[in-house]
């Protein structure tokens, strides 16, 4: 398989001034039409370091895309050093000088030296315009290896890779079919559904490789396979697949690689119905990651964050006498709050959380990390209580996340008590 | 001065499924002490790879931070790499062995195998102990080098790093005292800040440096000073920090490295006072951001998130009339939602937003990022119009900022029409 190095240039980069995005893109793009790559390297606004890297990557790739460094000030010194490096001089790119002047059109500052001398190119390469900005690309070819140089402006960036650089290298280098399939599941530590799918995964076909991807209780599972016929290849993806679901069913939450409030927002829409949530240690979080979503007004009502135990009492109905026998953390509170948020904020759904999420205010009876959850629909209220050990913020998304995956369940029909 | 190469290990860093924050956190963090980033690399879980990354590495810097690549399962292999990189054997370390057995403790789930041969280290390592996950970090030394590996979950490794890896860095490879000083703005443009500060900038002692820190409309303003004699090092940071104060004074919201809602939740603290929110826009997020902070009980009341309309005009009593008349977003409505939610949630500060997130719902009279904030005390309500140019995230982002920015100048009797 071709294989890609990529170089992101920036003191920035370094002093952690600026979090490459870049690089992450890429390498999805490249994964898409069968490229890998293999390494990814960040270096300075320094010569010997650019040199250095590009002679690494050519050492060991077939293709190397260059971000970053292209900018017009004194600091930039990619471009001058990559004439060094191909033993050329800058000559003025006349396509990209026209670019330039368009771009500064109707733009209320005047253009500086600087600015014309970015149509200055190396006389080796090819110059991709810059559609977006002043900075041009450069391709240029090395034997039978490839090297392109793009802004590190991530739309500019992503502008010319898609128009030019995506489409070239896909039609020169790519021979072979690459294909994704992920999994997405909930609440099964890493390590035991490894335990648990061993066999199917001891048994996968050399050309499809499983990897595990863990971020608290989630763990994403994503089948790569490599084939020739995109067709076949994709069919015994899916094979692989339907063994791998008939294993851990229950722990899946999606089947395409999304979050567990998109896979609620695409059911609720397709239900045709709403939810509302009542939070109180979650203080908002909930609410927060479902309006995050683009389109969320057509399913989520609203919330009452209950954090002071007046407004549970007072907003949520749940009665002093509650409070006083079982307290703020207890079944009977959370099933109160779920039943009031759903008729006060007419949802068909309620979701509500009330626990402890530290660093203080844990008793031994109640200890840090406890939290009870409740959903409600029209014919009854499902609770369920937690015991999360972790930091305050990991307990608040630990909370989060299940009370979630508790609604994806109800909603799907399949909540196991 | 000492440098650095981060070497980050994984196969979902080369495909792009994961954005790498590890390597820019431990830039940041490594320049507070000192210490230079050379140099970043990014491998996959492939033992040639990681081996190459390791020479490299070693051939120019004096210390090599590796995470990742430390999981339970097969495709995790950097572990049995570092043992054959230093010719060393796999042995059980019994404290790490505890701390794993300490961690399963009260985990409703089994233990399986994979996760105590966490325990099994390279005898040539001094085990870094990981109080909130399995895998152990391991300490090498090498000639006068360092070569440290942790794990890639971001919370365990920065855990790491704080507890034992900078300190130990420090001691060992920092020769000279280094003295930090943060100044936090809020609503000034980076390169505004420049040219105001500009005079002051250019005459800095050659010993303190300054670095901007830019995150949407914050700029984190970053003084770092070297010097012999520690006592005279700080008066001397404090004298240009006393100037730089007197020229950008409104836009400071604290002295120190913390975020606005620490800042007001000490604010409110010291007062003795309470705040409520009532969201529509902004759905829960400045409720997650204030209750994201330990203690806010004392001083967080709590919020309605009113995304539907009729949640405004059922629970925070908004007319109809005013919806009707002026619309949801409209500076009427933020005023009687902050006007109600003062009163219902029995607070005495409260904040109200309402807007167009995006990247639906805009109209010509009301496109997408307009906003409109309220913030009330006990005299009166103060309100204020905005027009974000975001995505929805960074709208939703910007409006809670600057919604918390209002309150911040209100507690502060300094906030200006």
């Amino acid at each position: 398989m071709t294989n890609c190095i990529i170089i992101t240039i920036g003191d920035e980069l370094l002093i952690g001034q600026v979090v490459d995005t870049n690089s992450s893109w890429i390498g999805t793009e490249l994964n898409k039409i069968g490229i890998d790559v293999l390494r990814r390297i960040a270096v300075g606004d320094n010569k010997e370091e650019i040199i250095y890297a590009l002679n690494e990557a050519l050492k060991a790739a077939s293709i190397v895309l260059i971000t970053g460094g292209l900018g017009p000030t004194k600091d930039d010194i990619t471009k001058s050093t990559l004439a060094e490096y191909f033993h050329c001089g800058l000559v003025t790119n006349h396509d990209v000088l026209l670019d330039i002047q368009e771009l500064f059109k109707g733009v209320n500052r005047p253009i500086v030296d600087s600015n014309f001398r970015q149509a200055d190119i190396p006389e080796a390469c090819i110059a991709i315009r810059n559609a977006v900005g002043t900075a041009p690309g450069m391709w240029f070819n090395k034997d039978e290896k490839v090297i392109v140089s793009m802004p590190g402006v991530p739309f500019e960036m992503k502008e010319m890779m898609n128009k030019y650089v995506l489409p070239k290298l896909k039609e020169r280098f790519t021979h072979e079919n690459i294909e994704h399939f992920t999994v997405m599941t909930f609440g099964v530590g890493e390590s035991f559904l490894a335990d648990k799918i061993k066999v199917w995964e001891n048994a996968l076909p050399q050309n499809i490789k499983l990897a595990y991807l863990p971020n608290l209780s989630q763990v994403r599972l994503r089948l790569t396979g490599h084939g020739v016929d995109s067709i076949i290849l994709k069919q015994q993806i899916q094979e692989q697949v339907n063994q791998l679901l008939r294993l851990i069913n229950t722990s899946v939450f999606a089947q395409t690689d999304i979050s567990m409030e998109e896979a609620i927002g695409i059911l609720l829409k397709s239900k045709n119905k709403t939810i509302a949530t009542a939070e109180s240690c979650t203080g908002g979080y909930i609410a927060h990651k479902l309006t995050s979503l683009a389109g969320s007004s057509r399913w989520y009502r609203g919330s009452v964050v209950a954090y002071h135990n007046d407004v549970k009492s007072e907003i949520l109905n749940v009665e002093e006498a509650t409070l006083k026998e079982f307290g703020a953390v207890s079944e009977q509170t959370v099933q109160q709050m779920a039943k009031t948020a759903r008729r006060l904020l007419k949802s068909d759904y309620a979701i509500a959380v009330s626990g402890i999420a530290g660093p203080d205010g844990g008793t031994s009876e109640k200890p840090v990390g406890m939290v009870w959850i409740a959903v409600a629909d029209d014919r009854r209220i499902y609770t369920r209580q937690f015991h999360f050990r972790r930091t305050r913020l990991q307990n608040i998304e630990l909370a989060t996340l299940n009370a979630l995956f508790m609604l994806y369940k109800v909603l799907q029909g399949t909540y196991d008590e």
